[in-house]
């Protein structure tokens, strides 16, 4: 009788009070996270078992139950990842944060909020709009994403062009450590520098170091204007160029978001609008704060000063845009494909280099390729695919997409750039992670991991390529070996 | 013959082309920062051997040969330090960056720059205004402290109400570690969440997990308008509740700095002033980008609102009230006194209860207390005194200032606020930091700590309080004693 099967026993033995479902066909979502559902369905294929602590408590409760089977432990909030960062084996146990959905404190004089790591992004700024307040992260699944999952992944969205990722809006968090024990990090005040800085350890470190319970958040007051504006581009690299451009001027939007060429008529083939009979690109931007005027105007001259025709959108025709950027990329249309969505970031001023490169991509390895950008960031969604055919495997992405993808990896390292600007790195980006931590970078992450976790009892394998066990730094010891699970390729964007 | 006296002559031998300057009394202003200067000159102290490496690989060169012979180094950019960070021991090496002092990049149009760790804060702003930008991370030592310092410190300022700390301005560090590696943490690009977030991690680590060589620092354009305001107040508690009433507005100033009444009749003693005829405290703010005037409108409101008399200042009143508050806070005249200066930060919310618990402390524990706050952050800088009297220890903050120092100190942590605001822990505040960190975080700060040094080489017994040996985290060694150094009590804020 193994470990995993004895955990769902020993909890309902133990800790009744705890939701527990033991493995079966009816967990098997756990097994996967959005980025890494395989394409065919497996219905017999049996899910991990998974915990559903309803309390800080209980979830120490479910980590020492698990450390005591020598159980590896997968943190999972709503498993909207793309990265596999949750994904987890059958013989792995999924703590959900499910039942941790309180907002257990708003205070608008400190601009703060405590809340449980299961509340959803949306659902907290829902919460807080009638403050007067908002919550600045707002990745693409912020609709069903939960805070948890966004602080383990530091979590960007669009609004980070000015508001920055979740780093910049986390003041404290719980962690449910290892060993079980609650580790309190940050304080409740902006500033601080007593000791390492914790926090931002926590955050993006994808559950391999503790398991997110509940966090203190910044939070704004809602902007006294908003505006929106579209620079339509003859084609793709005069838009590319407009977004360096824009460095030049002081005016710091709230978002600028680019679509190229394809983008565009991709997403008039999926939504039947006409943004590619206005042009060859868009860059489409939201203005906020004081002197939205003046803010326009400067805008305004520079995107026009690069070739762009520049618009001012009425609040009904901008909201169906923002509509169309963040639902409609065009996929999921037509003859079956394989699509390969990646991440990379990159310095401005290389944007246009990027976009250069896509067509040589698609020559090179015969695929198509596409990309949206959050612009201000450096940060890129290329999309590549191609057709299905009748000889690929049904599970596995085909050889040439996968080489393309892995070509615009390392242009984008090579360029000063990171494999991941917001998603991580999971299980499904780790040989591309390689390409940008050297030996001493890598030894030295596994280190600070095996510090905090030194038995791999959480998230063992993900975020993080191997570390060769020949080469350790001076003392500790290399986190264990990969979890064997399979990872076929990220389907969504 | 110790270690430590070899340490020059082997140096010299392997590594001629390295300055070293060997322990003597013309080294021993490198036994103390700004904050641990002893009161009582002692001219026969010898301080510890200095060495003053000139590139990257020389930093790596010293270290290993320090690592070699068992001699802890302290890292040490201007000694501008306020903590005891870069204090040592004449059993010590100082590892200098006077010599790394080169703008290497400045990129405009990727908003960043790169530079070595000795360059000066303000040498690097007077580098970047030709290009139309600026450095954020204005410390009030800006005109002397060295970037790798401030890095090393998390350094705030001013400008961070709007701007943030030093964190939020570092995209990527390269860091000599203790075995002589050199790391390269984070990337050029705004985004990124590839592996964990070490750049975090060392900047505000005091030097305790390797040596900041160079760093990717993010700039920012120079905003379109600048503007000075000032809000006198009745009394000091007036002044502090319309902090609080500031987060009610959505503006958010470049710079709101509180002054109390007893700091406004120190500067007007010191500086010949009339700041406390025109009121008791004083809220002091540097409005800046777009919409100048309506921020000026709604700010003005809200301050008149909460009581306060407002006056938009001219450039030149600007400039001499800033230089005001920056340079004079009436310390240094008149008979001796004792100093104690604090870095507490507290939630917003809290300053009134700070501002009225000084009086509390004056009454208690016989002393005179005053604040200046950055107070968008939160961060006070009180300043406790009292005269010297005849049977005081010559070079020993005496008990009763001690008291009412660690007395605001609990207040600030009792109010989800921290020991440190800005300033770091060194050895003056190890004994306060337990205050803050219970036994989870402690562990845990030592666990990793020991992670990335684990002989302790780099700034031993600074940044944590020690770790009892019996308590450790699973598995990691807990770092060695605290140096022996004498700290007397910071006399400069």
């Amino acid at each position: 009788m193994t470990h995993i099967s004895r955990i769902a026993s020993v909890l309902a033995r133990r800790h009744p009070e705890i939701e527990v479902r033991p493995g079966s066909t009816g967990t098997a979502a756990y097994a996967h996270d959005a980025g890494t559902r395989p394409r065919v369905a497996h219905p017999d294929a049996p899910g991990p078992t998974v915990a559903f602590p309803a309390t800080v408590e209980q979830v120490q409760d479910v980590v020492r139950v698990a450390a005591s089977l020598g159980v590896a432990v997968v943190p999972r909030g709503a498993g909207t990842g793309l990265s596999g960062g949750a994904s987890a084996d059958v013989g792995q146990l999924v703590v959900s944060t499910d039942r941790l959905d309180r907002v257990l404190e708003v205070s608008p004089a400190d601009e703060l909020v405590v809340v449980e790591a299961g509340v959803v992004n949306a659902d907290l700024d829902a919460h807080l709009a009638p403050h007067g307040l908002f919550y600045a992260p707002d990745p693409a699944s912020y609709e069903t994403s939960t805070i948890g999952g966004n602080v383990a992944t530091n979590a960007g969205g669009l609004r980070c062009a000015k508001y920055g990722v979740t780093r910049e809006s986390v003041l404290a968090l719980d962690v449910v450590l290892a060993d079980g024990s609650v580790l309190h990090t940050g304080h409740r005040s902006v500033k601080g520098v007593t000791g390492l800085d914790l926090t931002s350890l926590f955050v993006g470190s994808e559950g391999t170091l503790g398991i997110v319970v509940r966090a203190t958040l910044r939070v704004r007051p809602r902007p006294v204007a908003r505006r929106s504006l579209t620079a339509f581009f003859p084609d793709t690299l005069r838009g590319a160029h407009a977004l360096v451009a824009l460095a030049a001027t002081p005016v710091r939007p709230a978002v600028v978001e680019f679509l190229d060429g394809p983008t565009l008529r991709g997403i008039d083939a999926h939504s039947g609008s006409d943004l590619s009979a206005r042009g060859g690109s868009l860059v489409l931007v939201e203005l906020d704060g004081y002197g939205i005027d003046e803010q326009t105007r400067d805008l305004t001259a520079a995107l026009a000063a690069a070739g762009g025709t520049v618009r001012v959108e009425s609040p009904e025709d901008a909201a169906h845009l923002w509509h169309l950027r963040r639902h409609g990329r065009g996929v999921g249309r037509g003859e079956p494909r394989w699509f390969v969505g990646e991440d990379v970031a990159v310095p401005r001023s290389v944007l246009p280099d990027v976009f250069a490169y896509l067509p040589e991509l698609e020559r090179r390895y015969g695929v198509e390729a596409s990309a949206v950008a959050h612009a201000a960031d450096g940060n890129l969604h290329p999309l590549l695919s191609r057709p299905v055919r009748a000889d690929d495997a049904p599970d596995v992405v085909p050889p040439d997409l996968a080489e393309a993808a892995t070509a615009l990896v390392r242009f984008a390292v090579a360029h000063g750039g990171t494999v991941s600007g917001e998603h991580g790195i999971g299980t499904v980006k780790r040989d591309w992670a390689r390409l940008e931590l050297d030996d001493v970078a890598l030894r030295a992450q596994h280190a600070v991991t095996a510090a905090l976790d030194p038995h791999a009892l959480l998230n063992p394998g993900k975020a993080l390529p191997v570390l060769e066990p020949r080469t350790p730094l001076d003392g500790p010891v290399p986190r264990a070996a990969p979890s064997t699970h399979p990872d076929p390729v990220p389907t969504t964007v």
